[in-house]
């Protein structure tokens, strides 16, 4: 950590700093610079938690060197995770994953009918909400455990594992006996009660990355998790808020190289929230594949007329199917399969 | 409504969507305009939650004319709301309300002292938070319940009523217990199923808007919680996430004479968050009453250098007393009083 | 266009409204609704350019159906303009090109060496800057007039077109010279005067997307261009500015498909600026390639410690090899070739 | 300044380093810490212009001390620059000055017209352009130098000096000769070579803050003409680019306090452009006044029906007069006057 000092600041206030960070077993070393004294420190930058040196007057500003980040860390942890579903499913290793589905869990029988086209495309984990967070309160909430139910009899039907998104503690349980993937939503990214309880389930965890929080922020939600216990954690990057409104959001591809640069986490993105119309999620895809992605949830719809959220901005099983072809010879390009 | 559709739009298509739109109840009127066709359309839009016009073939986008928010609307309630605490503060009236205390409750002690400093300098209400959302799962996590009993102590002591954030709703009965006004913290916005828990209580929230949320999102937030029967909700704007780093949030002080035209909850401005240097405090205050905010809530410490959170941001007892002089001076310019 | 009403409108407010729109020969239809009153209007909405429907007493807001921009439209041009560059290179067409080269002109053994290099490697077009927009008015300003006849000496020795940043109308004629393609940079992508010289001249035009500027801004500074004469326009993304600082900008790949369905004009993406680290560079080049770009435009430099400038984000010719690899099966993926 | 390292540089990496920074004589202290190693350095950090020390082997992050900008900062010249103006106005003393007028210059009378109403009302410089940026080269481009004339004719008149914007360099004799201030805008805010050439008249320059530019990219432009020899530089807020679209812009009024730490340039605030409505400009002006802005750039019409531009957000001449009474009072209430 460096301290950089004002440029008036006293001797007294200095000595009171370091005299301060003594105390706490940190080693300061003053260097009295042109414009500038700054104070580097030697030692474990977390022990500041409980010494707000920035509150200290003569004190500019503090410049911190470590990551508040550390279990999630690509430093701590050198080999990429993978995580292993039930079914044989890896997400993290050479294979990208492709989740597919539709937005929202509708009807039963829609519901198996999506999953054996997602799976006869080449998708292998389901999609589906039956908890939906929804902008306002008169919009279709979702139809809770008996979605659940139909989502759990689609993988018995197509063997496909399925992610679901939880919106609150309370449900928690529902989630361990019916989902095997269970999804945290953007807006719930830093519910920190709520991370604290994942880290103690053994279900994997796919968490989105909120709206407007930096990759650091997301880092640290995925660490409430991990250092709760639960080491099944998978990134989601589904578009961040920007001025930009041709999109419903900014897809933040960038994420991808950046995460792989910082943790062992597999990285997985959502092409559909960004695009919010149906034209753009092609795109997006394969651009996602070719950025370094480990896997792709993507919304598919066989009749978006019907789609009680977000139709505009599914698939159709044809257009799936097509740009199953392409990500696959994408994918060879860089290395990897699909 | 208006339906815009494509250039290249069939017949056949546009009879397909008006027969929909006659279907729920909707009146389509189509006109052939020089460059495109459009559909106007007379009726309550909110019938197009289960018809989801924009996934039609041949529909460019729609643009709605109604708000999606109807109760917390100043269309559907002509009149300020005015929120009564049991002590005889107003919210929403000629007076503002000065909400101050620490950022984080610290010892009964501190509490104590805190409540009585800012009193004395005319503050209104306490605030504090003993339940603390921390960005990173290694940072002090607050006191929990016995941080509650402090603050009711502090009331009982000066007569302040208190404000304090509730992060889930397993503690919502220790707020109904201990609380004034129940904050909810920007991170929580868009926690649905929360809002729609303090939709049963009675007792006032304070609503902090989310960072990456627009003005219109914030009233839907508001909507969730009167919608689902309270309606003593209290809108606080506390900076959102944009590019420029030299504060911690940009404070959009521009939502204060917004809000007042689409809403008549009350407006409340948090200039402390945004700052995140107590330099910037007094400036960002003085601007809230200026603009018109029917309350403040700023953070008050004695000893920033041991708070155990945000000392760099919380303004010392001298400084808000000086401050308190200037505001008193703003309000009375604006017709107003604190 | 539809003209919403506010809810008080009276009855004098909508005559006033409906005479004005009559007079500049629009075709006004006022329908009253449940909520609100509205104003259909059929006819050429350029006309209210002179009639500031907005500034009416009784108005609540306009919404336009047309675009704002024509010659650049899609919609008045149907099919991809392809830009034909002297020595047989065309941007726009099947094949995508990759335009490479230092960020800034150093010397001239450089210039010619690092032309050798991208040409091996597989580049169509080199870039290098002589004049340089730098943030700081102590950093190197660029070589000038000596950089451009490096330029144009590397083109000689290697047939490769340049392009190269122009950042006055003063400096036009040195353009209209050396370069093969004009630059014009994010900063100077709303210098308006700028553009409608550009549009005076004949040579292509690579236009860089400002960082603050949505889509819509961006079609409309390649209007100016377009309208004044020049149709060789190339649309460049290079990053918009968001909170997000793990990169030094956010790379909005999104711009590709959504221009790709308003323009005809050719779309390029730069991939060095976004990235602002060198690491981060491979992922996104690909990214934009499979999203389907018609270009690259990106930074390669054989000892980024000399650089002047932008030396952590340029690649080094083994990376930019190995990457042309990687791009050309890319682009088999998606029916094009390199 | 500090180089921290990459967790697995090499000692030959950091002898590299080192070596290098000894060369351009700065002063480098190598420390190994628990995590890292950093190396500290002191010296002029401008000296690492010529040499990229982040591109270097090893280099994982590069953190300055000092500011980028030297003459415009507050360091380096403690006291409030104070820029006067002919006719006794000045800009950054203790009376906050009030500049207001139209958006454009449209008419000889309506331009004469306007003065006398916003002098009356207390405004002591004349705001209007004669050459418009606008977003579309189909709308209105000012009068030129029609316009400037008719500014000259009004502070014949009235006595008022006139702000007025400069788009290119070309026309800089022009302002020379009718111009009391040359305003540069947003768009502008990095054209450099403009900036260069405006370092060389004494012409006092208002410059706006471009819509996606960093306080410290703000200070930087200024830092360009200050050092080309113009030392009568005004900031001028004026709403940035974010996702909220309630508002034009958002007024980013922290702005004020945070300059006012920085640099001793005075600071002005342009309320009109980021309200974007007329319902908005009192509260944005209040909030500027009372957060310390040296003075307010307001947009003001007699007839926004008929301006040609920027109607919606224009003052009517009333609703300024009762502004100015209040921005009185609010100026009093912090020391100052009007």
């Amino acid at each position: 950590m460096v301290i950089v000092l004002k440029k008036d600041v006293t001797k007294k206030q200095v000595d009171h700093i370091v005299k301060k960070l003594k105390e706490i077993k940190l080693r300061p070393m003053v260097s009295r610079g042109v414009d500038r004294t700054v104070i580097g420190v030697i030692g474990d930058e977390s022990r500041l938690r409980v010494q707000p040196i920035e509150a200290f007057p003569g004190v500019e500003k503090v410049m911190t060197v470590q990551t508040p980040y550390k279990m999630v860390s690509l430093e701590n942890h050198n080999q990429p995770s993978v995580i292993k579903l039930g079914n044989g499913v890896e997400i993290g290793g050479n294979r990208i994953v492709i989740m597919a589905g539709p937005c929202t869990i509708e009807t039963r029988k829609r519901t198996l009918d999506l999953a054996k086209i997602v799976k006869k495309a080449g998708a292998t984990v389901l999609r589906g909400g039956a908890f939906k967070p929804r902008t306002s309160p008169y919009d279709f909430q979702g139809l809770g455990e008996t979605g659940l139910k139909y989502l759990a009899e689609a993988r018995k039907l197509t063997g496909l594992p399925v992610v679901t998104e939880l919106m609150n503690l309370r449900d928690l349980p529902l989630f361990e006996k019916y989902a095997d993937i269970i999804q945290i939503g953007a807006r719930n990214m830093q519910n920190f009660d709520l991370l604290k309880e994942l880290g103690k389930t053994r279900k994997p965890v796919l968490l989105k990355r909120g709206m407007a929080n930096t990759i650091q922020d997301f880092l640290m939600a995925a660490e409430y998790i991990y250092s709760h216990g639960n080491h099944s954690v998978i990134l989601c990057e589904r578009g961040i808020r920007t001025f930009e409104t041709a999109t419903r959001f900014t897809l933040d591809i960038a994420a991808v190289p950046v995460l792989k640069t910082k943790t062992h986490l597999p990285v997985v993105i959502d092409p559909s929230h960004p695009a919010g119309k149906r034209a753009f999620v092609p795109a997006l895809t394969r651009a996602a594949v070719a950025a370094g992605a480990d896997g792709i949830i993507v919304e598919v719809h066989d009749n978006p007329e019907e789609a009680v959220c977000d139709g505009p901005q599914a698939l159709l099983p044809d257009q799936f199917e097509s740009l199953m072809a392409e990500l696959r010879l994408i994918a060879n390009a860089i290395g990897r399969t699909i």
